[in-house]
C-alpha cells in the first residue's frame, strides 16, 4: 500500500455532482433534469459522516434533480457556484478545519482549482485527462457507479474508521 | 456442476432492490426517484411464485418508484427497513419456512446479516468486494441486467421446476 | 456470407418490445414505468415500412411508455398479450402474408412460439441463451443499441431494398 | 499529430442531437420522451461559443426533451428538420461563414448530406458504419460520452485557442 497522501486525519470531503457522483448524464424531459446516482455512494457518504467526515457538495450547475437527491441524503450542498474555492473557504472559516485535512473528489477542469488546495485530491478514474495531473489518487470505480464509494472507503481506512463500518453490519 | 450448497428444497427468496433488482442507479428528478428494474428479472420471479418459491423483497430504503415496480410485480416487500433480520423473523414465523429454505439475493453490507442466516446466500458479481466472503453463490449476470434472473433458474434447477418454465414456452 | 435462411422476400417483422427494441431496462419512477428505445431502431423501422415490410410488435406486457413510442414511430403494435401466436395468425389472415414470408426479433422464452413458426427468425445477441436453439440469425448488437436496425438491415438487402435507402442520404 | 484536415479557422460548429449529442437512448414515458445528454459536452459547448465557433444544433427529430436541453445551454437549434442542407445554408447566408469554414459532428446517414459540404466532417466513433467513408475524423469517445467534449478539443487546439480554456481553471 502506498504512502497516504496526509500524515492528519481527513476531516471534510468536498465533492463534485456531475461526473463524479453522477455517470455524467444529464438528462432531460419536457420537465426538468434527471440525474443518475449511485446507491453504494450515498450509503458511504452516510458512514463519512457518522465517523467524522463532513461531507460537502459544491456542483457548478444548478438543479433541482440534484437537490432532491441532495436533500434525500441531507448533504451540505451548493449548487450553480462559479467560483468553488471561495465558497470552500467559508467553510472552512465556519468548521475551523484547514485545507491540508480536506479531501476533494472531482471528474473535470472545473475542479481543478480545488485540487490545487486540498491536501488529498481524488479523481474518478473516467474523469477528464486534464485533471490528473492535479490529483494524489485516482479510484478504480468509475463515477456514478463506485467512485464515491470506493473514495469514502479510502477515506474511513486512513482514519482508522472502516472496521466500525464493517462491524455494524456483522461483516468483521 | 458443483454441489448444492442446500440439500433440501428453497421455499422463499429473500431479496434486496437497490444493486440487486436493479443496476444500483438511484435517478432524481425534481418530481422524486426513478429506479431501473430488468424485464427478464421480473418475468423469472413470476416463475419463482408459480413454482412454489415465495419471493420476498426487504429494502433499506424507502422509494415510491420502488413501490410502483412492486406492485406491478405484485411482490411481498417491505422497503425502508433498517433491520432486515426482524422483518424476515416474521416471514419465516408466518409461513413455517426454516432459516436453511431460504435463499437470498443481495449486493451490498446491509445484506450481510441475512446471507449469515439463510440456507443459500447469493450476491451479485458487481457487488461490494466485502460481501462475497458470506455467500455460496455468485451470479455471472450483473444486477439490473438478469443477476436475479439467473438466481431463480439456479433455484428453479435446484427445486426440479426449470423444465416446466421451458415446457410453457414450447421451449424443452 | 451464408446463405438467406430463406428463398422469398420478406413482408412482414414481428417485434418483440422489452430486451429487443428496448435495453430491457423497465424504469419506475411513482408515476408510472419508463423505456430505453434506440433512435437508430426507429429510424429503420420507417425504412422497413417505405420498402413495403410491415413491422408488426407484439408484446407481453402492457405499458404507457411503450404505447407513447409506438405512436411515436406510427407502429402497428399489441401490448399485453399472453398468446402472441394468436395475434400473429390474425395478422396473417388479415394481410394473406404466409409464415414463411416473416421475420421476428426476440430475446427471450415467451418469443419461441413465434420463432418457431417464422420463416426468418433472429435473436438479439444480449437475448436469453434458451433461445437460441430456435433462430436462424443473430445479430451482433446488443437489444436497444443497434440490434433492430441490424436486422432491418439485414432483411432490406435480402430484399434487394437497402441502396435505396442509402441513395436517399446521398451515401451510395 | 495528422494533418488538420482544413487550413483555415473553423466559425460554426453543426451537431447532430440523437446518437451524437445523446446516448442514441430515445426515453418514454406516458408524458412524453427523454433524453441523455453528457454533462462534458455541454461544458465544451460553452467554451466554444467563448472561443468564437458557433454551435448549431440540427435535428431531424423534434422533440421538448431536447428542447428543454437546447435552452438550458442557450444553443441554436433547429429541430424536425427533413432537409438538414437548406437550414445550414440559411445559417451560412446569414453569418457569411462558407462551407470549408464548418465542422459537423454526426452519427447516420441523415447527417451525410451535411458531412458531404462541410470542412471537417467527424463521426461519433458508435456512428453507423455506413457515415464513416465520409468522414475526415472520428472520435475516440462514444457519442453522449464525451465525443462531442472531444471535438470541441480538437477545433480548439486548431484555432489556437484550447490554452486559455485550461488558463481558465489554473489548469496550464
Amino acid at each position: 500500500m502506498p504512502e497516504p497522501p496526509i500524515a492528519h486525519k481527513v476531516k471534510i470531503l468536498f465533492l463534485d455532482v456531475d461526473g463524479t457522483l453522477t455517470d455524467g448524464v444529464i438528462g432531460f424531459t419536457k420537465d426538468g433534469d434527471l440525474r443518475h446516482f449511485w446507491v453504494r455512494d450515498g450509503l458511504a457518504l452516510e458512514w463519512a459522516r457518522d465517523a467524522g467526515i463532513l461531507p460537502v457538495v459544491i456542483s457548478g450547475r444548478d438543479s433541482l434533480a440534484v437537490a432532491a437527491r441532495m436533500h434525500d441524503l441531507r448533504l451540505e450542498h451548493y449548487l450553480g457556484i462559479k467560483d468553488k474555492v471561495a465558497i470552500a473557504e467559508k467553510v472552512l472559516a465556519r468548521t475551523g478545519v484547514k485545507w491540508n485535512e480536506c479531501a476533494m473528489v472531482g471528474d473535470d477542469l472545473p475542479d481543478v482549482p480545488l485540487f490545487r488546495r486540498v491536501g488529498w485530491p481524488i479523481a474518478v478514474c473516467d474523469g477528464a485527462a486534464e485533471v490528473m495531473p492535479f490529483v494524489k489518487s485516482i479510484t478504480k470505480a468509475r463515477a456514478g457507479a463506485g467512485a464515491v464509494r470506493e473514495a469514502v472507503e479510502m477515506l474511513l481506512r486512513h482514519n482508522g474508521k472502516w472496521d466500525d463500518v464493517l462491524q455494524r453490519y456483522e461483516a468483521l
